[in-house]
C-alpha cells in the first residue's frame, strides 16, 4: 500500500526519525469511490481521522463536507475553504460556550444524544438543526465501540421532541456502526432503529428529514475488506428495505475509510533482543510506539501491516514494542508478530495503513520524544 | 491533596480549560523525605514523570541526579543545572546515534539489558559505565509491568561480562519493581536476584559496585500507601539481608513518588446524561480524558481521587468519560465511580494526584483539543 510516490519521497528526502507520509492521490481516489458508491449521500469527512491542512483543502475542493469534533476542527475546516453550511459539529459532548462559538462561526448542524445537550443548543444556537445519535451494539467492528455516544431509540424520540419544543429543527437521526466495521449487516440493523424513530415522530406530526449513517468504513490492514461499492449497495438496499420509496437525505462520515490507506509511517528498528538465552521470542523495538502515534494498537485492536527490507526470507514471531520507558508501550505481545529472522538493528520498517488516527494521537513529548512528523504529498 | 497554594492559584487565576497545577513545595518535601528515608542512596529523579523545567531546576538545586529516557531529556536535565555526572541514560532502548550524542554531552552512565545494546555503547561511548536491568515479576504494582525491560539474571551475567570484555565499566545491576508498588517485599525479591548477579560475577573476578533499585514508589491516590520511611526501612533490611555488611552503592529513581501528589488537574463537567429513561448509571463527561493527559486510566489502572463542589451529599455510580469523539476515551466504566447526585454541568472538578505521567502523555491535538496546560507554582 506504500505508493510509488511515497517510496520516492522517502528515498529522496530521507527524513530522520519516525514520520508519516500521506499520498493525496489516494485520498482523492477514496473520495471519488465513496461518491460513486453512495451517490445520494453527502460526504462529511471526519476531520479527527487526520486534520492535515492539505487533506482538508483537497477534500473541500472536491466538494466534501466536514464532520468536526471541536471548535478548533471547525476553524480548520473553514480555513480549508469549506462554507459553514458544509460543516457539522458532530461531537455529542460540547461545552455551552463552544456551542455559542460554533454558532458565531455559522455552524447550524449539531449532534445531540440527550435533552441536556439540546438545552445548550437551544440557548446558544437558536433555530439550529439537531440530529440525535442512537446507540448501536458495534458488533463486527475492530475498534471498540462503547456506549459512550448515543441513546436508546425510545429516548431519541424524547430528545428530538424536546428539540422541536424549544424551537430547534428536529432534523434527523445518526448512528455509528463502529470503526473498521466489516459486517455489512451492521448498517441494516442501525437503519431499522433509525426508521423506527422517524415513524414514531411522524405519528406526532414531527417530520425528520435526515439520517446520518456515520463512519465505520474500513481500510485495508492485514485482511481484505469489502470495497466502497459493496458498502454502497448494502446501505442502499437497507435504506430501501426500511424506508421504502421515502428514503430520507443521508450523510456518511468516513474518516479511516478516506485516509487510512493513504498513509505510511517510516520507522526504524532500534533494538532486537531476547530476555533469556533460551527465549524463542525476539523483542523488536521500533522508534515509534503507542505514545508516538500508534495508539490504536491499544489492546492490540488494530494490527498494521509491516514491510521490512528483509521480507521474503524465513520469519519467526516477535513481540513488537515502542521506544519509551513505559512498560505499557508494547504494540503486539499477546499475538506476536511474524517478522524476518534476518531483520537487523537499524533497518527501516514501513507501517502501512497509517493515514488515519496516528499523528493527532501522538503525545506531545512523552519520554522527550517529539510528536510524529507528517508529510502530505 | 490540593494544597492551599494550588487552591489559591486556581481561585485567583481562573485558567480556562483543563490544566495541571503543581506545587513545588510538595516536590521539595518529597525529595527531602526520600533523602531522609534512604540516606545512603543517590536519588535520580525519573524525568519522564514530569519534565517541567521548574521541577527539574528545583531538584537540581536540592542535589538530585536525573534518570533520563532520551537525548531530549538529557538536554533538559543539563539545562536545569545538573552536571553530566549526575545524569543516567536509563532507557535500555537507544539508537546508536543517540548513544553517541549522549556521550558527546558528557553522559557516562547507561542502562542495558542485552549484548546488542552493550555493543552500541562500546562503539559510541567507550569506557562508559553500564548497568544491566534484570526482569522482575511486577507483582503488587498497579501500573502493568510487562517483560519489556530487563533480562533474566543469568543473562545479565553474560551481558555484564560482555561489557567488561569490550572495555566498558561493568558497573552494576538495576531492576524496577513496577510502578505504584505497594508491596514492600517486592524490593526484597529483586535484591535477592541482584545479589546473585553480584556474587556470580565476583567469582570471575568482576566486581560490580552499584544497585539501581529503580522507581515504583507509590503516590497516594484513593488508598493510603506506605510512607517513604517504611520503604526506606524495608529496602535497607533487604540490602542488609542479601549483601550483609558489603552493601553496594545504591540508586533510586522516583518519579511518581516525587511529583504525583504535588499536582492537581482542574477539569470541568461538560455533560451529564443517561442512555435511556430507566438507566440507573449516569454518564459524566469531563473536558479531559484518556488522550488529554489521563492515559494512565488505561484499563482503569490508576484510579484518581476526584473533588467536586457537591461533595458531602448523596452519591451514585457514574461512568466517567473524556470529551473526544473516540469511544475508547472512557476513564472508568467497568468499575463506575461514585459521584454526588447533585453534580451539575459546568461544575469544576479537581483530579488529585496528577502531578506525574499526565502532561507529557497528552496528545498533540486529538479531536482538535489542545494539550494539557501546566502551571508550576
Amino acid at each position: 500500500m506504500a505508493t510509488q510516490r511515497i517510496l520516492d519521497f522517502l528515498a529522496t528526502r530521507r527524513p530522520d526519525g519516525p514520520c508519516l507520509v500521506v499520498d493525496l492521490d489516494v485520498v482523492r481516489d477514496n473520495y471519488l469511490a465513496f461518491e460513486k458508491a453512495l451517490p445520494d449521500s453527502r460526504i462529511f469527512y471526519a476531520v479527527k481521522a487526520n486534520p492535515a491542512p492539505e487533506i482538508l483543502r483537497l477534500l473541500a475542493s472536491l466538494g466534501s463536507s466536514f464532520d468536526t469534533a471541536s471548535v478548533a476542527e471547525i476553524e480548520m475546516a473553514l480555513d480549508a475553504g469549506a462554507a459553514p453550511a458544509r460543516i457539522s459539529y458532530g461531537n455529542t459532548i460540547k461545552k455551552e460556550r463552544d456551542v455559542a462559538r460554533a454558532h458565531e462561526l455559522g455552524i447550524r448542524l449539531f449532534a445531540v444524544d440527550c435533552v441536556e445537550e439540546v438545552d445548550k443548543i437551544a440557548r446558544r444556537a437558536p433555530g439550529a438543526r439537531v440530529f440525535c445519535r442512537v446507540l448501536t451494539d458495534g458488533a463486527g467492528a475492530e475498534w471498540p465501540l462503547s456506549r459512550k455516544f448515543g441513546c436508546a431509540p425510545a429516548m431519541a424520540v424524547d430528545v428530538l421532541r424536546h428539540a422541536k419544543s424549544l424551537g430547534l429543527d428536529a432534523h434527523g437521526v445518526s448512528f455509528h456502526v463502529g470503526s473498521q466495521q466489516t459486517d455489512l449487516d451492521a448498517w441494516d440493523r442501525a437503519l431499522a432503529d433509525a426508521q423506527w424513530v422517524f415513524g414514531t415522530l411522524a405519528e406526532e406530526g414531527i417530520t425528520l428529514k435526515m439520517v446520518n449513517m456515520g463512519g465505520g468504513f474500513p481500510t485495508r490492514y492485514l485482511r481484505d475488506v469489502p470495497a466502497a461499492q459493496a458498502y454502497g449497495q448494502a446501505i442502499f438496499s437497507a435504506l430501501r428495505k426500511h424506508f421504502g420509496n421515502r428514503i430520507p437525505e443521508t450523510i456518511i462520515e468516513p474518516g479511516r475509510g478516506m485516509v487510512g490507506n493513504a498513509g505510511v509511517i517510516k520507522s526504524e528498528v532500534v533494538l532486537i533482543s531476547r530476555k533469556a538465552e533460551n527465549d524463542n521470542v525476539r523483542w523488536v523495538y521500533l522508534d515509534i510506539g503507542k505514545f508516538g502515534g500508534l495508539a490504536e494498537t491499544m489492546d492490540e485492536a488494530i494490527r498494521y501491516p509491516f514491510v521490512t527490507p528483509r521480507d521474503g526470507g524465513e520469519t519467526a514471531p516477535c513481540v513488537l514494542a515502542g521506544p519509551t520507558c513505559d512498560s505499557a508501550d508494547v504494540l503486539y505481545e499477546k499475538t506476536p508478530y511474524p517478522l524476518p529472522l534476518a531483520l537487523t538493528i537499524g533497518d527501516e520498517v514501513l507501517i502501512e495503513g497509517t493515514g488515519a488516527y496516528t499523528t493527532t494521537y501522538a503525545s506531545v513529548a512523552f519520554n522527550g520524544f517529539e510528536p510524529l512528523k507528517a508529510y502530505v504529498i
